[in-house]
C-alpha cells in the first residue's frame, strides 16, 4: 500500500474524517509513519495532526521543518496549537515560535505562560463577545458581517461583556434565534454563569463542566476580564484522561497510553518496581524475625502468603473507591466519619467470612485446630487493617497535598504485607510454640 | 439547622444551582436526607432529583407516592426520567407508569424497552427536526412560533430530515444564525453526520463523541428513522462512569461510588475476595510441594514472597494499560504484534534490573552466591511472564467476549503467584540441594 502509490493512498483517505486519518496513522508502526504521512500529502491537514496521540504527533512533528510546523499552527485554534507546541523540545519550540506571525506568536507565548494542565492551556482565545447594551439585531448583523475566517468555527454560546470586558452573562444561540430583533441582549442572556479562572487546574474545570452540564465556559484573568473560552469537547478528553491517569498511577504504569516510547515506559515502571522491591524486602524482614518459628512449623510458610495476599486485595478495593471519590470531590470533611464507619462494618463482615473459610480449611487440612484459629484471627485482623489503610492512607495523603493516586498503593501494600506476616507469625509463635 | 426551621433551609438553598442542592443532600447521612428533602419543599425540584447519585435518589424516591414521582417525571426530558424509573422496583415502576399521562407513559415504556446502557436509554426524544426543503427564514419562524414548553430547553444543532423522517444532515445554530433568510437549509447543513443506532452500547457512543468532538448526535432506529438525540453533557458522565467502572472492576470494588449501600458493597467485594482466596490457596499448594526444600533452607521462606509480589506488580502495570486500551479501541488486531514485542522488551529490561538488585542483595546477605543467582533467575523469569500475562490475558478475554476489566486480575495474579513460587522454589530445589 505504501510503496510509491501516493495517489491511491490519498484516494483511500479522501472520504475519511480527520480523526479517522489520525487513527490510521497511529495503527502503523512508528518506522512506517513518516512514509505514510508523506504519501498522504494534503490529506495530512492541520486538523489531522491535532487529532493524533501526543507521542505519535511528537515523532512526526520532529521531522518537519519549523516553517511547516508554524503554518500548521496558524490554522488551528489556540488550544490545539498549544497542545502541539508544549510537547516540543525547547530548541524546536523557539524555532517554531520565530517562524510564526507576531500575533500568533504572542497568543501562543501567553498560553504557554500558564501552568501545564491549567485552564489557560485548555482555552481557546477565539470566541464571540458582545457588549451588553446591544440588541438581538445588532448581534445577528455582527455575526453575518464578520469574515468566516475571523470567527471561531464552533460556538454555541456568546459571551456578553461590560465596558471593562468583564463577562456579565451568557447568551445561548437557541435563545438568540428565537428572540425578535429589537430584544435587548441584557433581557435574554443568562446572568448565572460559571466563570473559570485562567489558572484553575483542568481536573477542577472538568468537575464544574460535569456538575453544571456546561457546553462552554468563559475563562477570566486575575482582574476578572474575559480572556478565552473552554468548550465541552476538550473537557470530554480531560475527564477520560484524568480518570485513566489515576488508574495508571495507582499501578505505577506509564502516564501515556499504548503509543508511549519504550524508554519512557521502562523509566516510569522501573521506578515503581524498585519502590515495591523495598516494601517486599520490608515484609521479608518481618518473616526473617520469625524464621525459628517457621523452621519448627513448616505449615506457616505454606499459609502465610494467603494472609498477606487477601489483605492486599481487600485494601485495593477500598483504595480504588477512595482515590476516585477524592478526585471527584465526593469524599469531603462532612462524610468522612460516616464512610469510616461503613468501611469498618464492611471489613468486619467480609473479614469474618473469609477468616471462617480459611480457618476451617487450614485446621482440617493440617489436622491442627489451633492453627486454624491462628490463621482465622490473623486474617480477620489484616482485613480490618486493610479496610482502614485503604481509606485513611489516601485521605491523609490528600490532606497533605500529595496526589493519593501516585503514592497510596506503596503505603497500603506495605501495611497489609507487613501486618499480615506479623499478625500470623506473631500469633503462631505465641500460641503454637 | 434541620429541626423545624424550614423557611431558613429554603432561604439558604435559594441561590444554589440544582446540582449544588443535590450535592448538599448527598453530604447528609442517609437517615437525615428525608427530613432535609421535606424541609426543602419546592426547592427540591425535578431537576434537583435528576442530579442526584443513583443510590441516594433511589432511597428518596422510594419514600414518595407514585403520583408525586409521576409529576416529577413529566417535567423532565426523557433521558433523565428514564434514569429515575429504571432504578425502581418492578412494583413501584408499574405504579408510577400508571400515574403518568398516556403520552409520557408511552415514551418512557419505549425507552425502557431498549437494553440498559444503550443509546435508547441515553437519548432524549425532545429535539428539533426540520424538512430539508425549508429555507432559513422558515426555520427561524418555526422556532419563534413554537411554545417554549414544546421545545427542548437545550439544543445546539437542528436535525434535517427527508419525507420518511430519515436524517439527511445537521444544521449548526451558528451557521443558521449567520445565513440570510432565503438561504436553503440544504445548502448550509452538514451532510457528514454521525448517526447512532438506538441499540448501540453507551461506551461505543461515548467513543464516537470523543473521536469526532460531537456536541449532539441523531439516534436512529432499525429503519434509519430519527427517533431521538444524545447530547454531550450526558456523554461526559458516561465517559467518567465507564473509566471508573473499569478501574473498580479490576480491583473487585463495588460498581457504584461512595453512596452504595453496605449490603451491596459487602456482596460485591466478598465475591471477589472468595475468588482471590482460591487463587491464594492455589499458590500455597505450589509452596506445599516444596516444603521439604524450605525446611532445609529457611531463607527460601523469607525470600519467596518477594518474587511473587514483584511479578504481581509488574503484571498489574501492563494490565492497567491493556484493559483501558481495549476499552477505548486503541489496541487492535493490527498493532497487537507490535505491542507484544514492546512489552517483552520492557519486561526484559526491568526484569534484568530488578533481578540484579535482589540477586546481589540476597547473595551477600545470606552469604550464599548461588542463592542470589537462583532468586535473580526466578525474578527475571517471573517479570517476563508477568508482562506477557498482563497483556495477553486481557486480550484473550476480550476476544472471547468476556469483559477483561472484570476477570483479568484473577487470572493474572494467579499466574504470577504460582509461577513466582514455582520458578524460585523449583530452581532452588534443583540447584541448591
Amino acid at each position: 500500500l505504501e510503496e510509491g502509490d501516493e495517489q491511491r493512498v490519498q484516494e483511500l483517505a479522501e472520504p475519511l474524517h480527520n480523526a479517522d486519518i489520525a487513527d490510521l496513522i497511529e495503527q502503523f508502526a512508528p518506522s512506517e509513519r513518516p512514509d505514510l504521512a508523506a504519501a498522504l500529502g494534503d490529506q495530512l491537514s492541520p486538523e489531522v495532526i491535532a487529532e493524533m496521540d501526543d507521542e505519535v504527533r511528537e515523532d512526526l512533528v520532529d521531522l518537519l521543518p519549523p516553517e511547516v510546523v508554524a503554518s500548521v499552527l496558524s490554522e488551528l485554534d489556540t488550544d490545539d496549537a498549544v497542545a502541539i507546541v508544549e510537547d516540543l523540545d525547547e530548541e524546536d519550540q523557539k524555532a517554531v515560535l520565530r517562524a510564526l506571525t507576531a500575533d500568533d506568536r504572542a497568543a501562543l507565548e501567553e498560553a504557554l505562560g500558564y501552568p501545564e494542565e491549567s485552564a489557560g492551556r485548555l482555552m481557546q482565545r477565539d470566541l464571540i463577545a458582545v457588549p451588553q447594551d446591544w440588541d438581538v439585531g445588532q448581534v445577528i448583523d455582527f455575526l453575518r458581517a464578520a469574515e468566516t475566517d475571523d470567527l471561531t468555527e464552533e460556538f454555541w454560546e456568546i459571551f456578553v461583556v461590560d465596558a471593562r470586558h468583564h463577562p456579565v452573562g451568557t447568551l445561548k444561540l437557541s435563545h438568540l434565534l428565537r428572540a425578535p430583533r429589537p430584544t435587548k441582549i441584557a433581557d435574554i442572556m443568562l446572568r448565572e454563569q460559571t466563570l473559570v479562572p485562567v489558572d484553575m487546574d483542568q481536573e477542577e474545570v472538568a468537575l464544574r463542566f460535569q456538575k453544571y452540564a456546561l457546553i462552554s465556559a468563559a475563562v477570566v484573568d486575575d482582574a476578572e476580564r474575559l480572556v478565552g473560552m473552554i468548550t465541552v469537547d476538550d473537557i470530554v478528553h480531560v475527564v477520560r484522561q484524568e480518570a485513566d491517569e489515576d488508574f495508571r498511577r495507582l499501578t505505577g504504569a506509564e502516564e501515556g497510553g499504548l503509543n508511549e516510547r519504550t524508554r519512557d515506559i521502562v523509566r516510569q515502571r522501573l521506578r515503581w518496581l524498585v519502590i515495591n522491591l523495598g516494601t517486599a524486602v520490608a515484609a521479608s524482614i518481618v518473616i526473617g524475625v520469625f524464621s525459628d518459628t517457621i523452621e519448627q512449623i513448616i505449615a506457616l510458610a505454606i499459609l502465610m502468603p494467603i494472609v498477606a495476599s487477601l489483605g492486599g486485595n481487600a485494601a485495593t478495593q477500598t483504595m480504588a473507591v477512595t482515590v476516585r471519590a477524592l478526585a471527584t470531590d465526593e469524599l469531603t470533611v462532612s462524610n468522612t466519619g460516616r464512610t469510616i464507619v461503613k468501611e469498618l462494618r464492611v471489613a468486619l463482615i467480609n473479614g469474618v467470612a473469609i477468616a471462617a473459610l480459611i480457618g476451617i480449611a487450614a485446621g482440617v487440612y493440617f489436622a491442627q485446630p489451633l492453627l486454624g484459629v491462628v490463621i482465622a484471627a490473623a486474617m480477620l485482623g489484616n482485613i480490618v487493617i486493610a479496610g482502614l489503610a485503604g481509606l485513611l492512607i489516601p485521605i491523609l495523603l490528600d490532606r497533605a497535598d500529595i496526589d493519593p493516586a501516585i503514592s497510596s498503593s506503596v503505603f497500603v501494600t506495605m501495611t497489609t504485607d507487613v501486618m499480615g506476616f506479623l499478625l500470623f507469625l506473631g500469633l503462631a509463635t505465641a500460641v503454637l510454640l
